[in-house]
């Protein structure tokens, strides 16, 4: 079987020679999943596990970027979930980042409670609400709480985090306040907080979190960060 | 009777001729109350509240950069409520900014409920618990929750707050989420945050947000204030 079909491209990320499958119509990964897999500090052999991963890039770059032991990812369109695995077997990851085609809502069962040292999660934007969407298609569960909520996110990471595991976000920065209060309502902490400006004099676009669970609350509020420096020249997330 | 006795100083602000009286030894304002004043913003006519106004730095400042009808401040130490007050005297404003001194979570009872248009604070940085403190000094009550608190202050606005009716704060960064967590549950939606870093490549120091009363969600994120430019120049707030 060939690991790519005919819809399907693959694209060099430029780290220790990492590849990805993406599906030519379909989500392709963005600055978001970069930007959260930089955002991120795991500790050298973290547990971890990546809710929504889709094509599997923040498990691939973390891999890439830090020394975690096993990555677990959760994706719940079985179509998506194939590709990511094919993903991880054309860079021999198969072993070190295991995808699941399951629903993020029965992680604690899958997996156990409190068991991770880390969860990531780049979580579609849009509320269910916002739109008209396609529950069926992939593109629009990619985008919108159709198949998870951002409260379901944050309930099932508190499940399966240990006490003082962390879950790193990125979301909408209009969305921030749903953000801290999903993450207060199940006891995770907000711990480090960065925004992120496309330039300079605009207003902010995504914000990444970290928090803890049961962690006391003194918030870090990072330095900004540009997608774009005062010469127009997108910033090298990964370099 | 003297406007100023021996131990003040008077401050020219550099806006329509318009001067602080402050304690030498005692709390001066500083650039957190320079960038409330600016963040806010008032229809014209509104009626206004301050809260923990201190020496009555935003009052004046509202007054010069704004078009208010009418502002009401409140202090709770009666040394600083009468040097408040004796500005206003010096500025020919007593008959449009009315210092009152009084303990702030009395002000739904001193100006009734839901009459407000918009209510602004600059509240004391630090827990209670934080730190050794005189609970007498009034310095130590500019600086520490032990008059008010977060939540006290935010309860109280929401009060005293017409639906749809604006709170305007200014806190430290690393309690943001203290901040919105309080907003929210008195039913005040942030709408607006500013986050204030010290230079470019620093963490935040300051936050400002605005609320609504009955507000729905959906918060702007505005572009990153810098207290200082990269060539080391102090941001000039009031021009």
């Amino acid at each position: 079987m060939d690991l790519i079909s005919a819809n399907e491209k693959v694209e060099d990320l430029g780290l220790k020679g990492y590849k990805i499958i993406q599906n030519k119509d379909g989500f392709c990964f963005g600055s978001d999943a970069v930007l959260l897999s930089r955002f991120v500090k795991l500790k050298k052999g973290a547990r971890v596990l990546d809710m929504c991963t889709g094509t599997g890039i923040i498990p691939v770059l973390l891999w890439g970027l830090q020394e975690p032991s096993q990555i677990d990812a959760v994706e719940i369109v079985p179509a998506v979930s194939d590709m990511a695995k094919r993903t991880m077997e054309l860079n021999n990851l198969s072993d070190k980042i295991i995808v699941h085609n399951a629903d993020l809502n029965d992680a604690p069962m899958l997996f156990g409670r409190h068991v991770f040292d880390a969860v990531t999660c780049n979580p579609p934007y849009m509320n269910a609400g916002g739109g008209i969407v396609n529950p069926k298609d992939a593109l629009a569960i990619a985008r919108h709480e159709i198949a998870c909520t951002l409260d379901g996110v944050v309930k099932s990471a508190a499940a399966v985090l240990k006490s003082g595991g962390k879950l790193f976000m990125v979301h909408r920065a209009d969305r921030l306040c749903d953000v801290i209060s999903a993450f207060r309502k199940y006891k995770i902490e907000p711990k480090r907080l960065s925004v992120v400006y496309p330039s300079e004099g605009k207003a902010a676009n995504l914000v990444l979190v970290e928090g803890a669970l049961d962690g006391k609350p003194q918030l870090k509020l990072e330095s900004a960060i540009f997608m774009y420096d005062r010469d127009g020249n997108y910033i090298q997330s990964l370099k």
